[in-house]
């Protein structure tokens, strides 16, 4: 009987999530049944939605339920196949969660395509971050050449493929980061202008650094970067909503003043454009485009990443809680397993 | 030299306005340049975004200047013609303003067209509400059949026009309107169901009349309704902001609790899309097939309309001011003078 070893969702969370948020424990893998793979997790995935997964309330996806593995993609390795079109030493995408080995049906996984690049970066500029950001803007922040883009968490997965495929198309970005080295890395990859959100006078160095207002706001943050920027979106601003990160702990609605109202009168008098989407809704549409582009663009080196990666199954509890505070600098990996040698 | 009586912004109200914003007042008329006409307004149109022109601050258009003619569409036979196109006797749609008479190039002018329909038409049915409506739904609502729309202020001008188009677009349509008066021509125009926002019970009603919860609301109203209508939203639903006629005369934020986090969580786990327009962003691309097919459908009787007609220019204040509070029955418009007889 195969083995595996998983962290579980040992209760949820009200508010902020902590240790005892999680449980490592061992567990038995089901026989292999016709069509299914057994896989090993090379590199497991650390992303900001897992946290709304813990919550019982349906989000966009199901809840994992307690004592159950916790969600993520993985890149794995096939140990084992009873599937015609996967064999021994492949390396696949799967959404294997928080465990050592899976169990999965072979339609689940897809080969890893990332043409010269490392592994890993299946699960970030060339996985779900960057395709979401890719998407975002391709399909609601449509930047055009000479307009303003404002992204947050700039130097996180998501946030820095937004900013480098915006300046691809020509137009002027602005990324915002929690200190002073994710600053310095946003102007190495090529913002315009890189704000720390920490600067106790952020809302006027934003200001100063929006003239002609901002056309595309790429909201992953909300909270405090949300209250600068709103004053400067201008007519016909697009403002595609791909998280909240700053929310996900909340549990109740803050106190007042309701700033309802204000919202909902730009967005009437100025036309704006706010709509949420998730990668996967757009994946029909926008998936061929964004392999053929980001590949290129990556292997060409005009879109730079930067992955945190952390060793070790046992650590991913601590590496997301610290995710949930912006403590990570770059993509978040674990790294489960080994890569195969070649 | 020709002579105006109009209605001009005597102060800009702070919050509600009173009569002592506006003041009747007689002007002189430039004489006609190359090129002008020389209008007499027959129907005047009172519509609930002229609240924002008495503000100064810019919305979507400039502000009215203190002491300048009040804004307004209206319906206008030619007096004079120094225009080509134009001739004594002709009927225009202009935006000519609160008075009697104005000067005006006969290229911001264009003749009426409303098929068999009554001249005023051109202020509702099939003139700025109507496009709204039509525009509104077919750009950003884009109901399909079986949907559920949901409309409030739905006897005025752009509501009555909403449910209608969304019913003959297939969909499920719950109007809303205050008073069993207004609730009950709903009903006859063929609303699914129509719900009293003076109900105490009324947010209870709206669940019950959504089982299937919300697929397009047109905001065209706030405040209390929104509060009813947001929970039931689905996922993908779509929102058209036209107005928010219980905004227009707020001037602070309200107190707590705070409904914006809330409202951009929604967005992005049920990915909504929250988008502002007017309806002159629309012309281009609507404004054809609006005319094309909303003519025919009242020609057809398929969209009723209601008319609430005031009597005289000296009037017009009043009946804005009641406007604002919801006190008119149909699309509001001033007969300002007689219609020419044929």
């Amino acid at each position: 009987m195969n083995q595996t070893r998983a962290v579980v969702l040992a209760s949820r969370p009200v508010g902020e999530p902590g240790p005892e948020s999680f449980r490592l424990e061992d567990r038995e893998l089901p026989a292999l049944a016709d069509g299914q793979v057994l896989l090993r997790t090379i590199y497991l995935s650390l992303d900001p939605y897992m946290r709304g997964r813990m919550n019982a309330s349906r989000s966009y996806a199901a809840p994992v339920e307690v004592d159950a593995v916790m969600e993520g993609g993985t890149v794995s390795e096939v140990l084992e196949s009873r599937c015609d079109d996967l064999a021994p030493g492949d390396l696949v995408v799967a959404h294997a969660g928080w465990q050592t080995h899976a169990v999965m049906d072979g339609t689940a996984v897809r080969k890893v395509s990332v043409g010269s690049a490392p592994v890993s970066t299946a699960l970030g500029v060339l996985g779900m971050p960057g395709f979401a950001a890719y998407a975002g803007l391709a399909e609601i922040g449509r930047v055009q050449p000479g307009e303003t883009l404002v992204v947050a968490a700039a130097s996180g997965a998501v946030g820095s493929a937004v900013g480098q495929i915006a300046r691809i198309r020509g137009a002027r970005t602005v990324g915002i980061a929690g200190g002073p080295r994710k600053v310095a890395w946003l102007t190495e990859i090529g913002f315009d202008v890189a704000l720390d959100h920490r600067d106790p006078r952020f809302a006027d160095r934003l200001a100063d650094a929006v003239p002609g207002g901002i056309d595309v706001y790429f909201e992953n943050v909300g909270g405090a970067v949300w209250d600068a920027v709103f004053p400067h979106l201008n007519d016909f601003a697009r403002v595609p909503v791909c998280g909240l990160i700053s929310q996900y702990n909340t549990t109740t609605a803050p106190p007042g003043p309701d700033r309802l109202p204000a919202l909902m009168t730009a967005i009437n008098v100025k036309r704006l454009v706010v709509r949420g989407f998730t990668q996967r809704d757009l994946l029909a549409s926008h998936y061929e485009a964004f392999q053929r582009e980001m590949t290129s663009w990556v292997a060409e080196g005009r879109v730079a990443y930067l992955e945190d990666v952390v060793d070790g199954l046992e650590n991913a509890p601590r590496a997301f809680l610290g995710l949930l505070r912006g403590e990570n600098f770059g993509k978040l990996v674990v790294r489960v397993g080994p890569e195969p040698t070649l």
